[in-house]
Formats: structure tokens, C-alpha cells, sequence
């Protein structure tokens, strides 16, 4: 079997990103302590996010403006100023936050790089997901880096056709079951789950049951050898 | 001169966009008009949001978050909950407005669509333009959609390698003298400007002096045969 490209996923896939996010949810929940119970505030926010989710797509300026949604709502005469201006400094915070690759990640980009096209698929912002590709030293590993407002099998089929030789040639490999492993398969390609510690949960899929272009992995440390079996 | 591939912005050239920005900052001025004057309310906005562009960068979203803080910034003790659900609503009526092509547009794009590549190129959240672009109804013109966080010389060199033969062989038409024009007459393209009838303060610029690959239009629909004489 030819491989000729490789996608990666980047936040939880790369570097740390839903640990950052938790820690602002806590924040949140802090502030608004006096308005509701940690579930109550959590299930408001989910709420407030997914009905946010077709405008405002996926990153953290939809992620700040939801905070703020949440909060008018959760407050008796809507959310006093201090609580609006800490979510407006939580998500530049955040915006701004130092960016930490994943433990092996940069040997298994550098093997992987000698051998193969590598593409980064990633939703969110755009300014802020090229701010991380640079902040991370790992842009230059790079063929391609595309940054797609929704994962789905024509994206698949899109940026292996346009960075490397199609979707068939091709192996996706990142931390969620639903935008980087489904779609990928669907498209043709092998799919590879490595999973991150904590999952957004719009984010969370059942593994697909005996595909054999679908593999899982506990670290990207193994990828290499992964594919090398299937090459 | 061969001429393979037509860049064209989106915002303003294809269809109205700081319009309804303007309205959202006449909305914006009147709710906070016990605050402070017109003068005073645009300049901190526009303070606020050149702060901000590094973070945020371009786009609704971005736009919505510094419309916050500016109230925050404005308003004694901080902006009133109603006010700030104000904002969030007008956000998001932004993000669902209706996308009304400007005059010849549609006309001006099918004829060029014959004999070249088209590629859009715009800044703005990914999720907004990408929903703009199907809502006009002119997605199907086009061989590529870029949405970018900055229009560079880079951008130009780098779009117009991909999706066409280099920006020797390519023409870039937008109403933007500052994004649209000077850097693609820097990548080596042909470049229109194209004015809109208001203009967002970051994007104003001088027009170059006697630049042999620089025009100047009043309407797309004179772009054909601005092209058709140089090709």
C-alpha cells in the first residue's frame, strides 16, 4: 500500500488545548458561584454553545462570547461588570497562552516528515491556530496547514487532494473519534486515535467496529512504526 | 501578457459588509449615548479594536468582543447588562445577515469565469465567510476559496502558486488599497482597486504612482475588459 501524506490534528493531538479550556471553565464557574452549582453553570454553557455553534463555529473568541452569553442568563438582572470583564481577560488569556507540545510529538513529526507530506487539519480561529503552528516550532515540519471551519469527509477529500495524492494514500491521525477518525475513514483514508486525557464533548463518537484502515494508539510516539506497517 | 488566474476580495468588493458594520456602530453609539459623544464612543471602539487585532484579528466575532470591552471601558462602573446583551444580539444578526451582492457582481463573475481561474481571498471568520460565499449564491464561480488572517505579499505568492501560475500571471481586484492592492502589486500580480463607498479606517492607504500593473475601476463590471486589454 502507497502513503504518500499524512494530516495531524493539532490541538490535544500537538499541543495542549482542552486543559487550557477546563481551566477557564473553572474560572467561570468561580465567578458565577454565587448564580448556580457547578453542574447547573456547565450545562448552561454547553447549552449556550451549541446553539452558538453555526454562527460562531469553533475557537475561543465564540468560546469567550458564550461565557458572556451564559453568564447574562445565569445572573438574576444579567451578569454584573466585573464578571464580564474577567471572561473578556479569560479569553485573551487564553489567546495568548504558551503553547506546549504533547510529549514525543516533535520526534514523531520530525521521523514522519522525512518520509511523507505532512498536512495540518485543524478547526478554530484563524489567527489564533497560526499563532500556535508558529508558537510551537513545529510549522517548518509542515507541506501544508489548512485551517477548516468543520471537519467532514468532503474536507478530507479536499485537502488530501489538493497537499498530497487523495484520501486513499493518505493516513489522519488526532484525538477525536468524531472530526479526525469518522470523516477520515468515510473519505477513504487510513485513521489513527490517539487520545487525549480530557475530550470536548462535542467532540465524543464510538470507535468504528473492525475497520481495517482504522488503528489506535496510545501515544504519537508509535505512529511512525504505524504506519510503516501499512506503507 | 498571460493572465491565468483572477484573485478577488470578498468584503466590499463582492458584497456589502462595512455597511452593516456601520450600522452596528450607529446601534452601538446610540446605546451607549449617555456615555459619551460620537466621537468619543468611535475613537475608544477603534482604540479597542487595534488593540485587539493581533488577537482577534479580522472578523464579527473580534468586532463583538472589543464592542464589550469598549462599553466596559465607557461606562462608569462598567456597561449595564442590558447593554451588553445588546451587543451580543447585534453580534449575531451581523453573523445571520443577509448577503446582498453589489450591482454587476454576479455579471462581472461568470463572464471572467470563462477564461479564468477565480479565486476569493478574504479575511474575516472562517465560518462567516464561508457562509457568505454560499449565500451569494456565486460559490460555484470560483476554483478556490482562501480565507486568511492577513493579506500579505506573502498571501499573493503563496495563493496564487497554488491555485493558479504564479502571481506574475494573475490579476487581484478588491476594494482595498492597503490588503488588496499594494501587497499583490508587490508579489509581482496585476492589481484593481475597486472602492466601496465607505471604507474601514485600518484598510486605507495612498494608491501607488505609475505602477504599469495598477488600475483603478468604479465598477467590477468594467473588469473584464480592464483584464481582456492586458492579457
Amino acid at each position: 500500500m502507497t502513503i504518500t501524506t499524512v494530516g495531524l490534528d493539532a490541538d490535544d493531538t500537538l499541543w495542549h488545548n482542552e486543559t487550557i479550556f477546563r481551566l477557564t471553565h473553572a474560572r467561570f464557574v468561580d465567578l458565577l458561584d454565587d448564580h448556580g452549582d457547578l453542574e447547573t453553570i456547565e450545562t448552561r454553557l454547553a447549552e449556550v454553545e451549541r446553539r452558538n455553534l453555526r454562527l460562531y463555529g469553533y475557537g475561543v473568541k465564540g468560546f469567550t462570547l458564550s461565557m458572556i452569553e451564559t453568564a447574562m442568563e445565569l445572573c438574576d438582572g444579567g451578569a454584573p461588570p466585573e464578571v464580564v470583564r474577567e471572561i473578556l481577560a479569560a479569553g485573551r488569556e487564553m489567546l495568548a497562552h504558551p503553547v506546549e507540545t504533547l510529549p514525543g510529538v516533535t520526534e514523531a513529526l520530525a521521523a514522519l516528515s522525512e518520509k511523507y507530506r505532512l498536512v495540518l487539519i485543524t478547526k478554530g480561529d484563524l489567527m489564533d491556530q497560526e499563532r500556535k503552528v508558529a508558537a510551537s516550532g513545529l510549522g517548518e515540519l509542515f507541506a501544508a496547514v489548512e485551517i477548516v471551519s468543520e471537519k467532514d469527509r468532503g474536507t478530507y477529500d479536499r485537502v488530501f487532494a489538493r497537499h498530497g495524492t487523495g484520501p486513499a494514500e493518505a493516513v489522519m491521525a488526532g484525538n477525536s473519534m468524531k472530526s479526525d477518525v469518522l470523516p477520515a475513514l468515510e473519505a477513504g483514508a487510513f485513521a489513527v486515535h490517539i487520545p487525549y486525557h480530557v475530550t470536548w464533548a462535542h467532540e465524543l463518537a464510538d470507535a468504528p467496529e473492525g475497520h481495517h484502515r482504522y488503528g489506535a494508539l496510545e501515544t504519537i510516539a508509535a505512529l511512525p512504526a504505524w504506519i510503516a506497517e501499512r506503507a
